[in-house]
């Protein structure tokens, strides 16, 4: 039942999951230092930036100085982040460098949604329905879905797959509604509640459903299990993950302080190219880009690869 | 092609394995009171100490008097290291505290055998024979093989399911001489050049030759894909892993300073947990005990579940 895929694209969300979350202030010209370098490592997307209100986000306070700094590579697609029509205008000033798109977006956990959004259901679909109108409005293609919370909850618990489905359809119903087609699934493991078991169960039941849809994970390491997870997403054909270079990033919610953020991006990167996946990935450019991190933030990042190394300088020493 | 036990035997190497490599002097008291806690975990093998030269390890100068001073309970194995016929002589010692085993042990590299232990293969062949002449005549039976640099060397490079078969063959010809019947089989990813893949195939050739010996899998989490290795090798029906509380240890090869070492007791029973396999094991227990080994060793180790936590008091909460 192994359909692993020839290619993963690995989605780096290191500059705004990382720097969102780093307690002290990070210069502007040290973001833009990490975006340039993983502009170089052979990466096809990269999330630079969030326009997050910075009183709630001071770590984003300097967006704009970011997204205007970085020198854009060809053949890198460079995102950010926002939530409300005040961050999507923001964005459209960088309508020059950033690959913009609109997501919509639900908690397949209830309780997550009126602790995280302060909305329930009913109130998520009317907020995402308006959203994807200023999106439109706005020229901005609303392509994909993503599913907070798909496979458990600390709020809630378990979550099983007919919860993810009635998320999906809830937000299928909305693109719908306005005229868009969604081409792109994310299921995130917000709070790091996947197990492999889980992520078969839950990836086949949407699949069934929705077999058009290109899947994303996003997968938090926060019990250890990220790659086991990633993987397991391989063996069902998933191609796409996004993960943060080191490790960077966190789990800002109750109850796991200090807990491990995103999937590493160079642990997924040497799990492909140690399995003949291709990534287009220059892993030692990558372990360099994730270097250059922890003295950014001047604390070690989780990686297991940061010290470990790359298995090729060994196999070049040995041959 | 699926074969997930129902039950995994997590066999706990924290002491041995992490007291041997941190640099500072560990109390003795220390040892014990760790070796004491996991004692109370639900786990049913504990490794306490290594027999060795203390001028090579002067970390376990002190193997009598812990293994002297921990108190054993009922249902829990308790085992200890050795290499030669000294080390073995100080095991014999403590006969009715420790469960005593000879293991057959040979590098799948021999550039690792060379470097490691200074002896080629037929040297290793010659060392072995001997070391289980001097079980045999103490009385100790010698039922396991131990095949080191399983799926990777830094020195070597790659090696395949060919040479780990070449190596077992060898140990089970030293066994055959010594009239000793061999029960278990430890793969050991000694470097951390495993992957799911590489677990799969090595696993499956080694038990297609050898269908009827309980295989071990002892893996280092050096680039962070320990857990995905271990979770390949459930999925092939190994039902017995070594690991360490938190994680302790750390990979003393060259190249690799500070790179993670085993894989950590508490995310391979959080794993297990999660899908359903029985361990025995009290997570929150266990917990408590790597919260103990931080304490004792002064610095943060690198398990993820230390940080995350188990998910059943989520689930609790929750409900």
């Amino acid at each position: 039942m192994s359909d692993l895929p020839s290619h993963v694209t690995i989605a780096e969300e290191g500059p705004r999951e990382g720097f969102q979350i780093e307690p002290g202030p990070i210069a502007t010209s040290d973001k833009i230092a990490l975006i340039d370098a993983l502009s170089g490592t052979g990466l096809h997307h990269i999330q630079v930036a969030s326009f997050v209100n910075p009183k709630l986000v001071p770590g984003w306070a300097d967006a704009e100085a970011t997204v205007a700094g970085f020198t854009p590579q060809p053949g890198v697609a460079y995102s950010a982040l926002w939530f409300n029509a005040n961050g999507l205008e923001r964005a459209l000033a960088f309508r020059d460098r950033l690959t913009l798109f609109g997501s919509i977006s639900f908690a397949a956990s209830e309780a997550f949604s009126k602790k995280n959004l302060n909305r329930d259901r009913e109130g998520q679909k009317v907020a995402m329905a308006k959203m994807t109108a200023a999106h439109k409005a706005a020229g901005v293609p609303v392509t994909r879905i993503g599913i907070q919370a798909a496979f458990g909850c600390n709020y809630q618990g378990d979550i099983s797959p007919a919860q993810v489905i009635t998320a999906v359809s809830d937000a299928m119903a909305v693109a719908k509604d306005a005229g868009e087609t969604i081409k792109d699934l994310t299921l995130a493991d917000t709070m790091g509640w996947a197990t492999p078991i889980r992520i078969e169960r839950t990836v086949g039941e949407v699949r069934a459903l929705w077999p058009d849809l290109a899947l994303t994970l996003h997968l938090h390491d926060t019990r250890g299990l990220g790659i086991a997870n990633a993987h397991a997403g391989m063996r069902m054909g998933v191609a796409r993950f996004d993960a943060t270079v080191g490790g960077l990033g966190g789990c800002p919610f109750a109850g796991q302080p200090g807990a491990p953020g995103n999937i590493a991006s160079e642990e997924l990167a040497l799990l492909c190219q140690e399995m003949g996946i291709e990534t287009g990935i220059d892993l030692d450019a990558l372990i360099e880009a994730g270097r250059l991190a922890e003295r950014i933030i001047g604390r070690r990042l989780p990686s297991a690869v940061l010290r470990g190394g790359a298995l090729s300088a060994f196999r070049a020493k040995a041959a």
